[in-house]
């Protein structure tokens, strides 16, 4: 395989993408072309070998992965909290994929740590911290565990040499699941009971902190959530903010869906007290449609990322630089060697400005609202509730069959089953793409989450078209 | 900003790439532009505004990102354990990130999870596990941080629903620096003195355990390293598998830069032990050339993977989905998202076969050779050891104006500034850039650090250039 066919190879990949509509799919391109894992096997040969592929080989394999992949650039893509990638920051990506770097050192990654810098000190800005650090990190789990490490390392600072071990029980305010990594069990992580639009409760968080307390326990970490995973709840920050202030509690903000909202003027203030967080996450490949993965932590206490993250590792990290070694990150991060997520998101905001980025998400929201609206008068929808915070419209679709019966168990077991049913059919026809939820502690069977994002830019006439789906499909039970 | 531009600047980027040669640096192109920080941002204006740039802006925009960004695709680049990217690696990259999906199920990832599967069976093959589980993960760090959890886990299964408070001083041998997140304290984190080739002494392992079973701490994971990142010692596997099995301990093997020889038939046996650890991590990113990230975690264990980490949330992993849910990754990952690292890995494998990488990876050793046996024979260069074990040649450059002299504390003291002085006019010239590092616990100062990898293809006419650019900056200094 000599040079020439590698660089035709590359000519290769950008014609397939162009000539399969990878990033403008058309109307009447499939948003999924389903098959079972089975058959998918027997359709695509995933067996690695000891031979080579030739170029054509390589290119029909190509061809199939994009065939049977999700078109996430499709208006039909309604299934996730994030949709399909803006092109301006995937073209960042080609960039520096080709540039092949880490963002440990300035020495290695001299543009990408100035860009890295000058993003942080953006958002920090525009979620209103004075001071502080941050980074970008391989995904919102891990952005979250930034912010309980370090809420631990503040109020024990000794964990860090001496670990949990001999320590009273720690107890955190969250729904995050990657706790017990830390060494924090499950059982110690309180979930707040939340009101009737999924936002934590702040006298039931103020009430646990006591009853926690009392029993010996040592609350450290409150996470409240702007945009929950399945209806987009924004918790009430500023209040959430005064109980923490009051009991010396770490404020962590998951904004990592919600985030978005604090880049339009005209719906920030559903974020208004972010300012008030000791830390707080933003995953800008969600609802911005940065390319996967794009998120970032930033927290508003100064040296304390580097404090408790070093390792001080001379061999990886050299203080008798020329440079000012100020600039490397590597040892304020958990990872040695870290993407150069920055790059998509600072390249989009030169191009777009933050003018732009509002008018994108003012256009998502304002498509939600209608999509909305439009099923609240709709026979058969039923919204789950009767606002939306973030983008997340969630409804029950009721079939003509269940319509006007006396709602009680069994027709609730039987609506649970509706989604799935008419999710099967639509993914398996390849029209359309939309997930569905139950949110049992709150006592709610199966229903639909639908999600509008900045990319592709969201039509109403692609809001129609998903109402008109479920109305087809509905038909298909 | 309208589609059409957009097109036209993915477009522009493609044109970007070839004009400037990012993916095949010329003779004559440097591998670097060096501007200390304060100038960089001089050069670049990295300023986030509320204004658009246009598209001859953003053109000069990324014109400049390249010039100042390093060349890794150079053969001048040595700096890392990574270097160039498998340019077919960097295609399925092109294409993937277009798609823009996440790992986390089979509905969203069809064919990505098959991929991701194929890749950890291979590479479980390789390694030589008959059973066990695996994924990809965002690097290094968090790949070895998969084993601790998994090791604390099967030891004492209540951490994940306990937490650590209660529980006994944990004790892990390894020389990672993450346990502190995990809520192993960096005291209970013992490093095990190594032989005069950097390798893990065995009799002390064991010492170690029996001392700290002695003082009432419980040893739970062991580390095995294979390729440090200095000087690539790997440690002596079979005995310390020897030791884990006679203590009960779960062994890890960081094979995060040396796992690549186990590619290569010719080169596999100094990795031959793998199969007897429990889990195991590998960096196709580094020697391979797989770009960045690309991190493989697998583990021994059946189920284990699934169990210590399922946070069992419908909301996200629905149960009830038309399809054999088990192909849904996302429970079995500390992350709720993953990026689909495992693609270009799969593609190179497709593309060369087991028999292009073998040839790749001796070429890469046979120049690393060439270069060891180059400059142990020429005057001023003093190799830290006589043999390599991965692909890191380390030596000390001695200026003509200390040769001969007293090797006494002071003269060591002048040593220790002549890879940093050379380094800084190496790089500011643009002609090279090869690392350095000191092991002060084992008494060695400053020595050059040269690592070859698979892409770009070094030549023994590659290794010549770095000898004759550090004989000629001596001049300089």
């Amino acid at each position: 395989m000599d040079t020439l066919n590698v660089f035709d190879f590359l000519d290769r990949i950008i014609a397939l993408i162009k000539e399969e509509n990878v990033l403008n799919p058309q109307e009447t391109d499939r948003v999924i072309e389903y098959e079972d894992p089975e058959d998918l096997k027997i359709k695509i040969d995933f067996s690695l070998t000891e031979s080579c592929a030739n170029l054509d080989e390589l290119e029909a394999i190509c061809r199939n992965v994009i065939k049977y992949s999700i078109k996430t650039n499709s208006g039909k893509f309604h299934n996730q909290l994030y949709g399909g990638t803006d092109l301006f920051g995937l073209g960042a990506t080609w960039l520096s994929e080709s540039l092949n770097t880490n963002q440990h050192t300035f020495e290695v990654a001299p543009v990408f740590t100035l860009i890295e810098r000058s993003v942080i000190e953006e958002v920090k800005h525009v979620v209103g911290y004075e001071e502080g650090d941050g980074l970008f990190s391989p995904g919102g789990s891990i952005s979250n565990m930034y912010g309980m490490v370090l809420a631990r390392y503040r109020l024990f600072p000794e964990t860090k040499t001496k670990g949990l071990s001999g320590l009273p029980t720690l107890v955190a305010f969250t729904s995050e699941e990657a706790t017990h990594w830390l060494g924090i069990g499950t059982d110690n992580v309180i979930k707040i009971k939340t009101d009737d639009l999924g936002r934590m409760i702040p006298e039931e968080l103020e009430r646990q902190i006591v009853l926690n307390k009392s029993k010996g326990c040592v609350p450290f970490f409150v996470n409240a959530t702007a945009g929950t995973t399945v209806v987009g709840a924004i918790d009430p920050l500023d209040e959430i903010a005064e109980i923490c202030n009051k009991h010396k509690l770490w404020l962590h903000i998951d904004a990592c869906y919600g985030g978005t909202l604090l880049l339009s003027k005209n719906h920030r203030q559903r974020l208004g007290a972010s300012h008030r967080s000791d830390s707080f996450a933003w995953n800008p490949h969600k609802m911005l449609g940065a390319p996967l993965q794009c998120s970032i932590f930033i927290t508003r206490q100064n040296n304390i990322l580097h404090e408790c993250n070093s390792a001080s590792a001379g061999y990886l990290f050299q203080q008798d630089k020329f440079y000012d070694v100020s600039y490397d990150t590597g040892d304020k991060s958990i990872q040695c060697g870290r993407k150069v997520d920055g790059f998509k998101l600072w390249l989009m905001w030169k191009v777009r400005g933050s003018v732009g980025f509002q008018s994108l998400i003012d256009n998502a929201l304002d498509c939600a609202n209608y999509f909305k609206n439009k099923i609240s008068k709709l026979e058969g929808f039923r919204l789950v509730q009767k606002n939306f915070e973030t983008s997340s419209v969630c409804f029950w679709y009721i079939p003509a069959n269940l319509r006007g019966k006396k709602e009680d168990e069994e027709w609730w077991q039987k609506m649970n089953n509706v989604a799935p049913a008419i999710k099967e059919k639509i993914v398996k026809s390849g029209k359309l793409m939309v997930g569905y939820s139950p949110l049992l502690h709150r006592g709610m069977y199966n229903f639909f989450r639908m999600i509008t994002t900045c990319h592709p830019v969201p039509t109403y006439s692609d809001m129609d078209y998903v109402i008109a789906q479920i109305q087809h499909f509905e038909k298909a039970l």
